[in-house]
């Protein structure tokens, strides 16, 4: 069909369009938006809200040259659309297709790569910073969102920006979401300023505003402007005290006032803040009925919003049950989240332990610190954060946790690979981040019903320890009504003797490939045992030694890169153990490793029992050399 | 002498003295500080400043009950003091004696620990929410200068106070300074409310104030005295926006009022910042005089405030000149500090480079992120930030800098234990936590000369790179003229050849150590090679093959934990290389390493040549019986 949008080649094409068709441009994105993730799944509430204010973004400034820096960048799929990449919109997040993030190496529009929040201001103050140097005019512009400014990164950066550019332009893109309700102080202020002003006269002002601006924001006219602007609503103070001219707030659905504001604030010769209100999911009944699933999700029926309904529980859902059912029968277990009560499904828990519900934003420091005072008052506080945003929180599990030896659990949801998501959102480095610090255990559940015996031992543990497990689902395995006490530190035999030739380790959901990799052994003749670790930290040293002393071989399978991961654990014990036998190491390599099926690239990077069985085919021949002798 | 303060066994005491025994206690109390720091060591500076604080504090409220929190902790000697370890104060820093922060386990009125910055207010308001739901009625006081507000963490932290808890007391201890003068947009805030008021004016209304609160803060006059409070300058307006009550400025050297003020908050049911403004040195004209030099030092003379004039160049001065010189030799390099321009010397870069200068303040997140965004533009950063402190940013290094592949140098000062400030200030985990990290390069220098080399090949090298160098002097190698580029992942040999029965591997400052055990081997007649490996990361597969194939032992030696570390690095080398042959792993165990001197913590715990010794006798008797056949 000839649309608009099918012409737009780059900006270029934008910048030539009408007030009238910019207006259609709108709808047969969001058409688009809609009809497509429908069927690759995504961010789609995020992007209905900012269309007009990605149009007018790229109408009035000029990428690649201007920097569009997005926060998180899981809305930049508009950004996407428009720069280019219009005929491969269909491929977003599919294998081999458009990364569902912003991403460096798939476009020069693309300025600046995203996937965790909190992160636009800094680094766009960096470009700034590099501009100024270089004698350089481009435009930089961060578009972050309200939840941005729950995350303490995003104050570092107001706290450097006006002291060292004269020239950055922050959209505060305000839905009051982040992917849950925007929670505190900061939410609160924004809705203030917003609820200060009604929707009516705030869109008669604008007009006004932008009248007085008009086209010509000439020099002479602009400290009026600027006044008038401010008095929409006078407020703003926290971005005025930090030194950056707050302008809003602007209905972020109003074209017209949208690109006369760009324009002027373009003409600016200091840092500004404009201050936009958009709505999450505009233009889709069921994304703005249903904003929280709607912020990102898998294929759904682009007229009903429905999706298919659930088969099996998820590990999320696992957890937060059980966490629901520990804290019932313990009142000093709380449950921590950082802005992710749908992630972690922790929006289970709320309802049932209200009072012991903390979600305290996008901040991962605060969180894993807030658990730390709790616990110096006795309680027991579950973290559930996700294994890639955890690493925020690195310094704080180390100085306060650890060091201090306080029982604060870490649950780890999306440990391994995430898929869809891509590299910004893989959990492959916890272990090897996690096992160097003293006097944490770190845990790894073959399954669901191990994962609530981990948790209930991680209740009972009086030092800190973290768990982690897969996005989805598992195996399916029910949990028993009352979860055992795993001994700390001791792993699991599944299959096998002492003596066996080869011993097999399977971290976690590798168990399975574990258990593959055994069957195909003992079909060529080999003894085997397969062994399900548990711990990745501590390592069960008597099963290594036992099982290690009189095999031929050992094979490691994990969810986790190799460099200091699980099977390199395995090597420091046999070490330790002075155990000098070959051990086949299976995982991810040194690399970042793109979005896609899990399955596909499990088989792509050679994390299969087929490709293990390759790796064993040296020392699988000396096994049979030395029967022969 | 029998002084009020050596009568001072408890809080209890403090709360039986008038208050001329209190002005008087703290003149004995700052006479202690000068007297026993100038033959210790320490953070004198941020204690002289605090000594009516920490006195008013503890006539008021009542540790252990009541819970102060002190952000990063070094401002705590007063404390101590008070808290029944006068008779131990001559042993701070000193091997054996009190930790130089606040620690669980010295004390229980020490109820958190801390070494790093930001962290106080949200564990004070974890504590606060637990006491809440125990139904507790005690106090929770958290003191943080207003350096602590130039860390995202704090804010994080606000955003969630009000929402979250009725009772909580933050001291702001305004001293304009953290260790170098305060940088940003909070800086300049808390400044210009102090300005506001002439400390004249100041002085008078804080009487008025607390003449009105009296004793006798009833509840009917209490909103009255609020709004005394506030008129002081009627600002604190960024604390209003976060819904907390802001109280001040007031002098933080007034004890009365102090006491009255602290009395009157007590009483408060909602979260109160109190705005001290205190003298940082105060009571120590060379303090006075030299603020950043006695934030913290070693001993120095108690009258003059001399120190010993230093004889050698430490690594952070070898560091910042020939960052220095970089810089002058190409236009695009610039350096990055979080508030440590002195810690890390660049105070010698500014000077000749005022425009590539950057202090963040302690924003190591976002000096992460600043960098990241430079280097999109085509410059070189250097990031300057202790290994320990890197922590707080390895998602950035992570999803920021490796993922998007940026030139970013981090310079790891303080690599390796770190002496006398202990488990908080140690940097043991850094190869661990970096070396998973795709594209990243590791680099740990033999020497000064070395660590030149190593930044110049960072800074020609195209992707991330880490340099990590001990705190203090190294064996004093001079700089050459011409920095050497270093082929990447490309170790030294340093003697030896391959066939050597004995393959030792130093990295960086233990490399003496490895050329000690070198020796002794030779003396009993074994054959050995010394290897300089330069890159923890990648590691010489080459040099590992050739050597590792043709030897009988390896030993490696790091000064870094042995879990995931360097050591564990060879294991993988030579595991990929399916080269099976003892290698004896020398480093720091499985546990948070006290304070104490360098030398005898590396004897206690068998980081020695001669501990390495008795590790590889096995190994070397085995080495032995081949001869023999």
């Amino acid at each position: 069909m000839d649309t608009i949008l099918s012409r737009i080649k780059s900006p270029a094409d934008v910048k030539a369009l009408s007030m009238p068709q910019l207006t259609q441009l709108a709808e047969e994105i969001r058409e688009r938006l809609i009809q497509g993730v429908a069927k690759t799944g995504g961010h789609i509430g995020p992007n209905l809200g900012v269309v007009e204010l990605t149009i007018a973004m790229h109408y009035v400034f000029d990428t690649p040259t201007d920097s569009f820096i997005f926060d998180v960048s899981h809305q930049a799929y508009v950004h996407k659309l428009l720069t280019g990449r219009e005929h491969l919109f269909d491929t977003i997040r599919q294998p081999g297709g458009l990364n569902g993030f912003m991403l460096r190496t798939e476009s020069e529009h693309d300025s600046y790569g995203a996937g965790h929040a909190g992160t636009a201001l800094s680094a766009a103050l960096g470009m700034a910073v590099a501009r100024d140097m270089s004698g350089g005019s481009e435009h930089i512009v961060a578009l972050a969102g309200d939840a941005a400014f729950t995350n303490g990164i995003s104050f570092e950066a107001l706290n450097n920006i006006a002291a060292q550019t004269k020239r950055l332009i922050i959209v505060l893109n305000d839905n009051e979401w982040s992917i849950d309700k925007n929670v505190g102080a900061i939410a609160e202020y924004f809705h203030k300023i917003v609820m200060n002003s009604t929707y009516n006269s705030l869109h008669d002002k604008a007009v006004e505003f932008v009248e007085m601006i008009g086209g010509k924001a000439a020099r002479h006219v602009a400290k009026k402007a600027e006044e008038a602007a401010k008095g929409l609503v006078g407020r703003g103070m926290i971005f005025e005290e930090f030194g950056i001219s707050y302008f809003g707030p602007i209905d972020g659905h109003n074209l017209p006032n949208l690109i006369e504001t760009f324009k002027f604030l373009k003409t600016q010769n200091k840092p500004v803040v404009l201050h936009a209100i958009t709505q999450k999911g505009r233009g889709f009944q069921p994304a703005i009925e249903g904003q929280k699933k709607f912020h990102g999700l898998g294929p759904y029926h682009p007229e009903t919003g429905e999706t298919k309904p659930a088969v099996q529980k998820t590990y999320s859902e696992i957890f937060a049950e059980t966490l629901t059912k520990l804290a019932t029968g313990n009142d000093k277990v709380v449950a921590i989240t950082a802005a992710m009560p749908n992630g972690t499904a922790l929006d289970l828990f709320r309802p049932v332990h209200p009072t012991r519900y903390f979600d305290v934003g996008i901040a991962e420091e605060h969180a894993v610190l807030f658990a730390a005072g709790m616990a110096t008052k006795g309680y027991k506080p579950f973290c559930a954060i996700y294994s890639t945003f955890l690493q925020r929180a690195f310094d704080q599990i180390v100085h306060d946790v650890a060091l201090q030896n306080l029982p604060v659990v870490f649950c780890m949801d999306r440990g391994g690979l995430s898929g869809d998501d891509g590299p910004t959102h893989h959990g492959l480095f916890d272990i090897s981040y996690l096992r160097s610090v003293p006097n944490l255990i770190h845990m790894v559940p073959k399954d669901e019903d191990e994962l609530a015996d981990m948790m209930y031992t991680a209740m009972l543990h009086e030092g800190p320890s973290a768990i982690r497990y897969p996005r989805g689902t598992g195996p399916g395995v029910a949990v028993k009504d009352q979860p055992a006490v795993l001994e700390i530190g001791k792993a699991e035999v599944i299959s096998g003797k002492p003596g066996a030739e080869v011993v097999i380790f399977g971290l976690g959901a590798m168990l399975a490939e574990a258990e593959r990799l055994a069957q195909m052994l003992k079909a060529q003749g080999f003894s085997v045992a397969v062994i399900n670790p548990r711990f990745a930290k501590p390592i069960d040293k008597d099963c290594v030694d036992t099982f290690g002393a009189a095999c031929e071989l050992v094979v490691t399978f994990e969810d986790h890169v190799l460099a200091g991961g699980f099977g390199s654990a395995i090597l420091e014990t046999l070490n330790a153990l002075r155990i000098d036998i070959p051990v086949v190491r299976v995982g991810w390599p040194d690399e970042f490793i793109e979005h896609g099926k899990v399955e596909s690239l499990r088989e792509k990077y050679g994390l299969t029992a087929e490709a293990a069985l390759e790796n064993c085919k040296g020392a699988l021949e000396e096994i049979l050399e030395w029967r022969g002798r």
